[in-house]
């Protein structure tokens, strides 16, 4: 991997850098759609690629359940298996055993757990997460973490802190393949101090780039944004600093503010399925009645492919009658939507007017009063 | 609309055909995916012209109910609400009101009923289906008949029969649109009698083209085919036979044999989002176990998106997961292969080898033993 930042923002600390990786460049920042199980849920390879996507999502969770490593590793790996030859990340499954799973029992040497399926129990170390993501073959892999939930006093937060960086360690040394780049994830709840020591260990270690963890799972707003703007201030400057799990337009283009370079989030394609489509003026829920006789497409001037060839009328008597169509469409122009909004990020980062194209696009966002609830969003997974 | 049959096979009453319609032309005999609610399930209409779609059919009974047809004509019909340009046919709401809905009252006037949805009280009579047929906008319109279950003893067969001629009457009188041709449709359940007497009257109505209904609907297969082979028998060589709602690979080529040129069934779409898929050798259940670690195609050397795209084993993960990826890929795959059943008996008609060509298919399908059922299906409903 080559990470290297090409323009920097004046007035915030955006910036636009080029991530080259074995699978393809990939230009920050940048959305990853997300494949939870080696599929972006209602799409195709190349209709994300027209969609404009560089870079997706998988969950080595998940397909460790189903269909099995084995399976994919027979098919020749991830890209193979599921005909994304774009670049990939994976996680390491740390993320999702603190979020779906019962009886956790969580110990030095890993996690004894049951999974969300069947109830089996599991046991997922450090170096067994490490194996897995290298027999799926991603282009980014991920350490195995531990996720400490909101709220976490700072006491129970250091000790959740120790036993990630006691697995990063074991995560580099188990880290053997060349292609692959390893990331490691910066924790520490919302503690300034333990974030701070986090980022000094894992600089220790020696990672290629940094996932921020252990946020968007319960907290105020604007606690997630002072952690993640203070955790980015302190990554290194040539690393690719990735969000992990955030999230909703208005909070992407905020924390694009803070020098993130790459975000992921379930929320265009999961509200997508739900019959919410997202527009410069907010949310619109277009499975409702008020659009049974609305002839204009979802976005007007939107080069969707919903869009440029569907109307809201349509794709409302498609989520009203359950078609499959309905999820398809709407998911299409939920990515086109965040792939448009990261790319009008970047060419205003270049352009020198990033924080006024921010100002712009989120005074008419909040105009809709659409995202007042104030915290982060909770359920990530699909 | 003009019609023209081109080629006539020696050995079978098969033959080929082209229909002139509005919205293009149609190679006959061709098979009709079903848009039961404005949209055939899964697709976008540009895969469906890839996968080898010429026709399509929607269903008056399910647009009436929703979105309604105030809301279709107001999108200027249902070409421009559902986005597909080519030609549609649309059925008279007759066979539903048949199969989906309770408490039926049939008068000479029309049918009372309730709906499947919400139980409604709704009335439809031959005027109204053509008037709504006609605000739809569909290239080719069915009348609207009466549909006796099967068994049906000759006296009640009979007295449905009198109503669907009576009905068919004020069909044509109803009928205004000069782009529109309307197809009667002939009844009189297994009778042969009552099957002749129907085409003697609808042809002295007169009618651009047949419909041949009341099969499909649960009796024994060998009772439809000579139903179905005498019936087309008797149909007026220059005019289109459409035989209603059938069937399996199977039973359309051995109809086409008949010298049937329109077919439309929900097999492929219905039993593709249940996870099976079509191949020369019979059914195959993709989403079972045994496929999870097969990397070939569905079909080797299909030339469908999913087969050029995915393996066996993927595809059976998506199932497995239920992705919505599974749903499209079966589904594209199994109109290819109905498109493709089409192409192939065109071709082989127009070289003299049909009957040889027919042989061949039924050989291996049957060799598979998996429509050994021996009775029509009976839920041609999506």
């Amino acid at each position: 991997m080559e990470f290297k930042v090409v323009g920097k923002d004046k007035e915030t600390a955006a910036r636009t850098g080029l991530l080259r990786l074995p699978h393809g460049e990939v230009e920050t920042p940048c959305f990853m759609a997300v494949g939870t199980q080696a599929t972006v849920k209602a799409m195709t390879p190349e209709e994300l690629t027209a969609a404009g996507a560089q870079m997706i999502l998988a969950n080595t969770y998940h397909l460790g359940l189903r269909p099995g490593i084995e399976i994919v590793a027979a098919a020749g790996g991830l890209h193979r298996f599921m005909g994304w030859e774009g670049p990939i990340l994976t996680d390491s499954g740390g993320y999702q055993v603190f979020s779906l799973c019962d009886l956790r029992k969580i110990e030095p040497e890993g996690v004894t757990f049951r999974d969300h399926l069947e109830g089996s129990t599991h046991f997922l170390s450090p170096a067994e997460s490490v194996r897995i993501q290298q027999a799926l073959g991603a282009d980014i892999i991920m350490a195995f973490d531990d996720c400490p939930p909101y709220p976490s006093d700072h006491d129970s937060a250091c000790k959740s802190l120790e036993l990630t960086l006691q697995w990063a360690r074991t995560c580099r040394d188990s880290h053997r393949d060349g292609n692959q780049t390893l990331f490691g994830i910066v924790q520490g709840s919302v503690w300034r101090d333990l974030r701070r020591r986090s980022i000094e260990e894992l600089e220790q270690i020696g990672f290629s780039g940094y996932g921020i963890g252990g946020l968007s799972v319960g907290e105020p707003r604007q606690l997630m944004y002072e952690t993640a703007e203070y955790t980015a201030s302190l990554l290194p400057e040539n690393k690719p600093r990735y969000l992990m799990g955030s999230g909703t337009p208005e909070e992407i283009l905020v924390q694009v503010g803070f020098g993130i370079d790459m975000f992921d989030c379930t929320v265009p394609t999961r509200y997508a399925r739900n019959g919410t489509v997202f527009t410069p003026g907010g949310k619109m829920v277009v499975r409702n009645g008020v659009y049974r006789a609305d002839f204009r497409p979802l976005v007007e001037g939107c080069a969707c492919y919903a869009c440029r060839r569907f109307t809201r009328a349509y794709i409302r008597h498609l989520f009203n009658t359950r078609e499959i169509l309905g999820a398809r469409l709407a998911t299409t122009h939920n990515l086109f939507f965040y792939f448009d909004l990261m790319k009008r990020a970047r060419e205003a980062i270049a352009a020198g007017s990033f924080a006024e194209y921010q100002r712009a696009f989120l005074d008419r966002w909040r105009g809709s009063g659409c995202e007042s609830e104030g915290s982060a969003h909770t359920l990530p997974e699909e």
